[in-house]
């Protein structure tokens, strides 16, 4: 079983395990370093303690979804069947990578004598992408045919003509000496961080990394400073490895968070068993503020005006890899809730689900690779705001991307024309008002604009934003994770000092 | 009228007007530096002397097509309408963006009132391509929604949903003056780079030009050198300027080769009257050695073992921008002629033109767009070789791109489906047979490869290539090429001395 093993960046990602009320067993890994909060305050944070164990046996862990059970005696629950009925997964077949439970045994004794290659703690989170077929109609790491439509045309055809979109390569690289180790074998055995069997993959094409021209067209830019670039490509070996994977065991990352981590199987079971006549994904890697949730609610204004009777929010963050200085995924997710306990988002009405890809911050290019991903998990529609997956420019004083382009590309994206693309209207801070308001160009010197970045310096500083920005609950669930934060870059944890 | 103007690589490309038997009238510009051959020998390098002026009016002064005229009487000339038989242009109708002449002279004054955009020799390329439908379905420089589409996809949806090849953006840059110059009007007046208006553009749409994404995007690189890149586009302005292209006369360019220059339309009408079921098209920058007609005679060869019974030949030379050191163009259409003229390809089945396009070396991304633009001029099948528009790194000791990735790509292009493309048979000099041959892996190390580079190299040193390498009438145009242009690096050209 493949575990999020503890990092020298543990304690900015402490474990959150204890915040779960329906994990009652401790992780296997009992070493890792913490400074979380305590159990009950943990709980409290999440709101869970007044929370029951629900009906559903599926998701029996997951608190924010279960929020939606009521007595109503409205819902009519799925059998196991998964219906499509909003919209196809991209190639028609959800793709489920899993090794049958009745089969591991004989596949991991196939794949101990198998030729090894390990990965990292990113081509896991890769893996488990591919796994529950986010990633569908792909069938594991890219073979080069895969790779080149990707990288030139951000799609790929499928053998009856149509096109997938496909704009992010999904590639596993390796280097000279495990090239060489794999010999002539047609399948290899990847082995996980921690030395454990994580799958198989077969009928393998080991074909040359040209990690520059990855970059260049990917990012539309070489300059250094890009964090997964540097951080996960740059390191990385000369050749890519693709075939068809087989994985040993559903990837687990212990963390307190695996009951969040919802396959696109079980989200479309989930919608179905809702009675969801639309769902409209809201991919984020950072807080929620009331502008998003003014966003998110007037969607579903929206789409109750357009006709639809049941649509259902997928608040969607993102889990994997993600740059340094973005908050913490257990410190969202915390935050997340307290924003449904608070009411700002309605739980009746919202699933949170964690994503579990990682982050590339490549603006136009990925948007695509997170729509696309939604589609497979049920999702027909999605929201796409300002400068989707951007940053600032790694050298330069500027945005990376025109924050219009993103919304640009998606609409225009081959493979996207099933999916309902949803331009974000812009929300800002409204002075006049005090609250998070549909920005209003004929007064615009009562808005105030306030950043992801500018939203992290003010919990950074203690300093409160304008009241109305964020509810109250969750505004502190930022301010205690950048006091632990500062804690611990001062010194100031608990040590055993020797006198 | 737009014309090519001396530039200070005159002498590197001398004007050979002189050589084309069917052009009576010296060209405007009569100042024009030359070191030349004279007449005769000019007329006798391309084979012109023994041949008549033929029947057909539309293509009078093309000596290489003319060479297919026999007085078998099986051929058909065409009506002056453009059949399609064999491809339909992109988007199912070959543009035309001419202004028909009875109309000229009232857009002139129309044009005179408008805002003014100079633009170079470069953009008059791209406006000779724009106006004879190359780039169908183009109307014009490309609006933003083009360009991102061309760039992140390579490929365009029509409003049928089906999708066009379009690798390269086809744009047209402007500084902040021009903008500023330009102000609200709807239309500006393109002005050449002798002060001549070329056309006006119309419903313009004027966008940011993000120069390091467009590089990055196009070459997969940003490293420093890349020839289009450092001439054409750091330069080029901050802004890009798309909008329908309405052009005043047909671009002309009085180098002696602009019978050579013939539109898709022309082209299209000329396998229509050579009755052709089949047209092979061949494109290429360098001089032609017997590997390569040894390719394009097998090609034709398997052309008619599949049944087809009169399979033309497109020899298409690229005629626009081009890097320092490739061979001129007016060498290289000298050179070709020696080719037809030394009988190693056959003037029956072969048509010589010039694609009037500009140069990217952009590999796998501008292959798709000279395989595109021949789908315009009514080619069905596409020879693609090794590397195609490839070069070495220009900081780097290696190809910049794989060398197998053009011929991948291609067949896998969107847009591109209804083309069929024949890869390439690698062929080199067989030291045993005395000639060039497909290259054979059973006997290797009889094999001499000779690239472009080393063939240049020969030239320049006054190295004789082994025998059967290339038609002696052709090595020689070359020979003499790089002994004019030594000669003149040299100083050695004639001058006053005052004693």
């Amino acid at each position: 079983m493949a575990r999020y093993m503890p990092t020298p960046q543990t304690l900015r990602r402490p474990n959150p395990i204890l915040l779960c009320p329906a994990c009652t067993a401790a992780p296997a890994s009992a070493s890792f370093a913490t400074t979380a909060s305590p159990t009950r305050q943990g709980r409290e944070n999440l709101g869970l303690s007044k929370r029951s164990s629900p009906l559903n046996t599926l998701y029996h862990s997951n608190p924010l979804r279960m929020a939606a059970v009521t007595p109503s005696g409205t819902r009519a629950w799925s059998t196991g069947v998964v219906r499509s009925s909003l919209i196809e997964p991209d190639g028609g077949e959800l793709m489920d990578l899993m090794i049958p439970p009745d089969e591991r045994a004989a596949r991991r004794v196939e794949a101990a004598a198998l030729p090894v290659v390990r990965i990292r703690m990113v081509d896991l989170e890769w893996v488990h992408v591919l796994a529950e077929g986010w990633a569908s109609p792909l069938r594991g790491f890219m073979r080069e045919d895969q790779y080149l439509q990707s990288l030139h045309f951000n799609s790929i055809r499928m053998e009856d003509g149509s096109m997938v979109n496909m704009s992010l390569p999904i590639v596993l690289a390796i280097d000279d000496y495990a090239k060489e180790a794999i010999g002539v074998s047609p399948h290899v055995a990847l082995v996980g961080p921690n030395g454990e069997y994580v799958a198989i993959l077969r009928s393998i094409e080991v074909y040359k990394h040209n990690k520059e021209e990855r970059i260049a067209r990917t990012w539309g830019t070489t300059a250094p400073g890009l964090p997964y670039v540097e951080e996960v490509i740059r390191p990385s070996g000369n050749w890519l490895i693709g075939g068809d994977l087989q994985v040993l065991e559903p990837i687990k990352y212990n963390d307190g968070l695996d009951h969040y981590r919802l396959s696109p199987r079980e989200l479309r079971k989930e919608f179905d068993s809702r009675q969801a006549d639309a769902v409209f994904a809201f991919q984020l890697r950072n807080p929620v503020h009331n502008g998003h949730a003014l966003l998110m609610n007037d969607t579903r204004k929206r789409l109750l005006g357009m006709g639809y009777k049941n649509p259902i929010l997928l608040l969607h963050p993102l889990g994997g890899f993600t740059k340094a200085d973005d908050v913490p995924l257990y410190v969202r997710m915390e935050q997340h809730s307290k924003v449904l306990e608070d009411g700002v988002l309605d739980p009746m009405t919202t699933i949170v689900a964690i994503f579990p890809s990682p982050m590339h911050y490549a603006g136009p290019t990925e948007v695509q690779w997170h729509a696309k991903a939604r589609i497979n998990a049920g999702a027909n529609f999605y929201i796409v705001g300002r400068d989707p997956a951007g940053m600032g420019h790694p050298t330069e004083t500027r945005d990376l991307y025109d924050p219009d382009h993103g919304k640009k590309v998606l609409s225009m994206a081959p493979g996207l024309e099933k999916l309902n693309i949803l331009p974000f209207r812009v929300a800002a801070y409204d002075t006049t008002h005090k609250k998070m308001a549909f920005f209003d160009p004929s007064r615009a010197e009562e808005f105030l604009f306030i950043s992801g970045t500018k939203m992290r310096a003010y919990a950074r500083d203690g300093e409160n934003p304008p009241d109305g920005f964020m509810c109250p609950g969750g505004w502190q669930v930022l301010v205690n994770y950048y006091k632990r934060l500062q804690a611990e870059e001062a010194g100031e944890h608990p040590t055993t000092v020797s006198v």
